[in-house]
């Protein structure tokens, strides 16, 4: 590939760029677009419709750039939450670090790799080879460049990432300490009740707190089985007594066996008890109902926030794998979904999915060998000589080694992240972010393998059929087959990088369901169950990936950097008006996203070393090497430091802090209220809590305040139209998203 | 090696064996030498002197064997503790496991192995290779044995493991609750106490804790520097001041400031600061003396062993790096030279340790590179031409390579304990069990590495001058490498092995320092502080790495098995004869050696499976590796298992454990006992606590006391024969032992 292909290609994209971003600020003013473009302002209610006819709406402005750049950050942390703060984060890190690579880079590094030997065609048709260290010759002067150049990007990355964790974890704490009171502080989830014959799992809990933390204990829940066949067959059930009792008897009261499922002081019934309890002579065979339906856990409540975080830290029982305790997520991070699971399948669940993770990473092997052979022309003509023809052909050559594999290669990552979260979900996870936060970490492991290194492996073994004869030869061989594959990031980085945002901002996949909706089904209502969460366990990884494509690059092939740093800007713009006007936040996870973004970048930077290391040994520069060195393991002591001193707050919450919190809450009085609420928070979507008897209408209205607060959660018996909008909404977010 | 030269191997080694303990059983006899071998019964008081002329005394008997077996495992728990127990055990599971292997092996695997080829000598000059695996065929049909065999141990193995380890943590709760109450389950170490300019680190410990634990907190004590120069330094001070003091005034009165050192309700005074302050006047410089000599850290002693727990494994303080808190150690088990280093430095501590253990394995595959050599004859000859005359003679040839390597690499292997003590010393152990136990951790990698591999792998290049290709043919190059080096092996545990036994029970070196002090210094007085500790961090990696040994050679050289039951028989005799007579057991871990023991062994089935796998992979057996795998899985997942299932409760005390034994103890009312207790116990060596005044001679009267409690600080201004005795200890306990 050479200077023009490559050029054609970032003609292409920015092309396509411009053209999507322009369509977007037209779409976005059309009123029936409002529920795809302004999702979060129209269910926060803050959304006022502007008047119909007007010229401007057709006329692409860059106000939605404009706004998003006058947004503080404070405004950001209101709107979306400390999670979209640490996420704009990382795009602000990358901005500046990368602005520091990109001039060093550019001016130093460039000109020594371009004028390293002399021979040189017209600029245009230049191969990007000549752009890179390859370029270089064995034993040149100027190799202490890269080391310099090294040395300044290590060093900024490292002040940067500082100062950014020690910022962030300062934000949480504030917003830990700030922030009005937050139930899951007060609650924890016991798991592995030991099973006994004679008394009721409720019972149980309650004799086992009051026993051993009767100062802390005020209430506790136990939580139901609800898997949907679950629901499907207790649907069914329910329906068949409602009929019968329906036939005996219309009367409403409280039912005997309530309180076997809802202990302590305040107790609240489930509608189906008070039901089932009128058919009168029942009750043993209804407390073997309750029985079955109730897991062995639990959701207990303290009055304290210290007394919950003690229970939930210091192990209860001397058999560890009974009473196991750990401090709830928020009510609506709760995954209801994983927490019948049995506590002894979890090891088990867990070793499951990493290996069903791994094998998924290797099949994937097969599309992206697939993709590394269209970069290589040649390899492709040999293989399918009747392609020759069409391949002589400059435009559609360049088009094919210029934009064709990555597109293949962003098709086929589709799939990825909605299976990384179902190994996800299968593994186990009681919280949505706790899910989102593992499955972030699987794409990630995934992209960076699949992307970089099954890139240049491959790249390398159809080149050179050779394998790594040791282990020692691994940085060598690295900082020869990254450089060849200089092309193929390049244009990943135009292609995946530039077009993920422009479909991001477009919101092709809404949009698209709007426009059926509205113009196909002419439903005219916007639901505002419609608002999605941000998808952090994608956009994270792409991210990060384009982080470490940078930082391996960097001095190796200079000419990424520009392209890189557009990325990164574009991306500020784009994520910050997502998160203004498209996402809401549901539940908060108090940055908890920002350590594996310190470890990959930590990651990326020895890996940028270690390569360079390679580099200077190819090239014969022992000096070069040998100031490598101590950098690479100042890094690594930097890391553990960080480690040290910042990651522990990610972890748990520290005593000083929690009881500060419950004196001053204590002091203000607001004890009482937070007892309140405890117990309705936490409330399974399809459970009445709290109402010891409704009737059938009010239950409704409850269930439409819980798929308001769940969009994934989608009831039946709905308009047709509506039903496609919250099934592209449940599909999207159970595809790419959520 | 021939069979011939193994016999003359096994010959001479049994010779010295049985010389050894009879000469044991000789020597202990005489009154002489009762502080060698009885010196715990010597320190407990329960040994009587018998009559010292009788012919009985000269002639060797196996009583002490009788002794050794007839003692219950009750009395050894008494006697030796938890430790001793657990130990034991481990020579227990190795014989339980290693005769079923030997049965198998010997009656199913040798066979198969030395009719694989038919083509034999006689047998006693048959070569060693013509027992191992390498003697069978390729694609025979008889390797489903070896693939049984495999199974059979495999699974003997896990299930006495399994049924071990739920002994040992039974064995361990019951310890925990049926034990003397004890000091350190009430009291917590604090360190990195921040630094405040207005107040001492005293006051701050009182006020963090009187804010934050008011219910639990009871009292504390500082901690102060006490290296060997601090001491010096305070030493030539006090010798100053009480100099000056007694020119000027005698009289004794309570100090002014020593509650700033020493807070809470029992307040007590150390002998300094109540002699220093009688030179009136000068009591601000006292207090910056005791600034300086206080450090971060300080004892915290709770009210309840629940509150203590509670404090300990609850984040204190919002900064991870200030207020960090653990359960502090027995106070015999305080390392005290640890407690004045800064929390800060604690992780670069550790890291540099590993690096500096890791750069001592390399350095050592010097002396196992040679060692290498010798067994391989041929290569020896060709190196040193000039001794091809002398390896020639038969006799001499079979010594060298059956009996020279051993011994050399035995003496080698001398220098590693204490190596690895020291480094675990700088690490910052606060415990010394737990420094034992990071050191036995230091020594099991080391061993396996420098005994095992490193011998394999030399082995394998010397012959072949080959690197490994790539990963996969690893198991293959084992399974070729082993049975070549199995001459070696053998003669390892015939030489190390069972030589080290009856070094072991001669105690060859304080014999030695006896003999010396008895009749050349003329010194008749026994010592009662010359009792040792066992030294656990030596002996449990040389029993596991026979067990290692073991299980990899089981199938590859089944000729192994009965010459190591022999040696784990011989050691449960004589480690038993060892707790009940010579060593004293000062603190306790609660057997903390189980987990390492467990995840070794399970380490080891796992590497004899995928040897096995390259086995059967060289051998051209498809079935029998397709049913090595699922055994592999089945064995990872028992580990898992095990680990989910009992190690947390060698990591932390359930809160039920401890409330029950609070209240217990309340209820006896022995809480106030125990109050009384704590500040006094936990009292450094060479600091006086509780008695605010006494005169020099009580002085002199505690430190002897200490100095029973602790062998390893030596009291100068002895009688020169005590000196040399006490030396003898000292350097022992430094350099092998403790």
């Amino acid at each position: 590939m050479d200077l023009s292909a490559l050029l054609t290609s970032a003609g292409i994209n920015t092309a396509i760029c411009v053209i999507l971003l322009s369509l977007y600020s037209i779409l976005r003013k059309q009123p029936s677009n409002v529920s795809v473009y302004f999702g979060r302002r129209l269910a926060s209610g803050g959304f006022r419709q502007k008047d119909p006819f007007i010229l401007e709406r057709f006329v692409p402005s860059p106000s939605w750039i404009l706004k998003a750049w006058e947004t503080t950050e404070e405004e950001i942390l209101s709107i979306g939450g400390m999670d979209a703060v640490v996420f704009l984060r990382i795009t602000v890190f990358s901005i500046r670090v990368f602005s520091i690579s990109a001039i060093v880079c550019c001016f130093i590094v460039l000109p020594v790799n371009y004028y390293g030997r002399m021979s040189h065609q017209q600029i245009p048709s230049e191969s990007l080879e000549s752009f890179t260290i390859l370029n270089v010759q064995e034993g040149s002067k100027w190799l202490w460049c890269h080391c310099v150049a090294l040395y300044i990007i290590t060093c900024s990355a490292c002040t940067l990432l500082y100062f950014e964790y020690k910022s962030i974890t300062k934000m949480r704490l504030i917003h830990l300490t700030e922030s009005p009171p937050n139930p899951s502080h007060f609650t924890v989830l016991v798991r592995a009740i030991p099973w006994s014959p004679e008394e009721s799992y409720s019972n149980l809990v309650e004799k086992f707190f009051m026993n051993y933390h009767a100062l802390g204990y005020l209430s506790h829940k136990m939580v139901h089985r609800s898997g949907t066949v679950q629901k499907l067959m207790s649907d069914a059930e329910k329906m068949y007594r409602v009929f019968k009792a329906a036939s005996t008897e219309q009367s409403c009261r409280p039912g005997l066996m309530g309180c076997g499922m809802c202990g302590g002081p305040t107790n609240s019934f489930k509608i189906l008890s008070s039901e089932t309890s009128n058919v009168s002579g029942k009750d043993f065979q209804d407390m073997d109902l309750h029985r079955k339906k109730d897991c062995a856990a639990a959701f207990v409540f303290f009055k304290t926030r210290y007394a919950a975080v003690v229970a939930s830290q210091v192990r209860q029982s001397s058999n560890p794998m009974s009473w196991v305790t750990e401090l709830a997520p928020e009510p609506h991070d709760v995954y209801w979904s994983n927490l019948w699971i049995p506590y002894g399948q979890l090891w088990i669940r867990k070793i499951a999915t990493l290996l069903a993770a791994i094998a998924f990473m290797v099949v994937f092997l097969i599309p992206v060998t697939f993709v590394q052979g269209l970069t290589q022309l040649e390899q492709l003509q040999q293989t399918f000589p009747f392609l020759k023809g069409i391949l002589k052909k400059k435009y559609f050559s360049q088009l094919v080694t210029g934009y064709l594999p990555s597109v293949i290669l962003i098709l086929a990552f589709y799939i990825v992240p909605p299976t990384m979260m179902l190994f996800s979900a299968v593994e186990g996870s009681i919280s949505r972010s706790g899910r989102k936060t593992s499955a972030c970490c699987k794409v990630l492991y995934f992209t960076i393998w699949n992307v970089f290194f099954v890139n240049v492996f491959t790249g390398s073994i159809i080149r050179q059929l050779r394998v790594f004869s040791s282990v020692k030869d691994i940085p060598a061989q690295l900082a020869n087959a990254i450089p060849v594959q200089a092309s193929f990031f390049m244009t990943y980085v135009l292609s995946s990088g530039w077009a993920s945002l422009s479909c991001e901002v477009m919101q092709v996949f809404p949009l698209l369901c709007n426009v059926i909706k509205k113009c196909i089904l002419r439903n005219k209502i916007d639901s505002p169950n419609a608002t999605l969460s941000f998808p952090y366990h994608t956009e994270t990884p792409r991210l990060l990936l384009f982080g470490f494509l940078g930082f391996t690059c960097s001095i190796l092939v200079p000419l990424i950097l520009p392209f890189l740093l557009a990325y990164f800007v574009l991306a500020y713009f784009v994520y910050r008006n997502q998160i203004l006007n498209v996402y809401a936040s549901k539940y908060e996870s108090g940055g908890q996203f920002w350590p594996i973004v310190h470890n990959t970048t930590i990651f990326s930077l020895a890996f940028m070393q270690i390569i360079a290391l390679g580099v200077f040994g190819l090239r014969k520069s022992p000096v070069a090497s040998g100031f490598t060195i101590p950098l690479f393991i100042c890094t690594l002591l930097f890391n553990e430091y960080c480690r040290q001193r910042f990651h522990p707050i990610f972890q748990s919450h520290a005593a000083e802090v929690l009881i500060e919190m419950d004196r001053r809450d204590e002091r203000l009085g607001r004890m009482e209220d937070i007892y309140q609420q405890l117990h309705s928070v936490y409330c399974h979507p399809n459970e009445n809590c709290n109402e010891p008897c409704r009737s059938e209408s009010s239950n409704h209205h409850r269930e439409d305040m819980e798929s308001i607060r769940d969009p994934e959660t989608v009831k039946p018996g709905k308009e047709l139209g509506q039903v496609i909008g919250s099934w592209a909404v449940h599909h999207r977010s159970l595809d790419t998203r959520e």
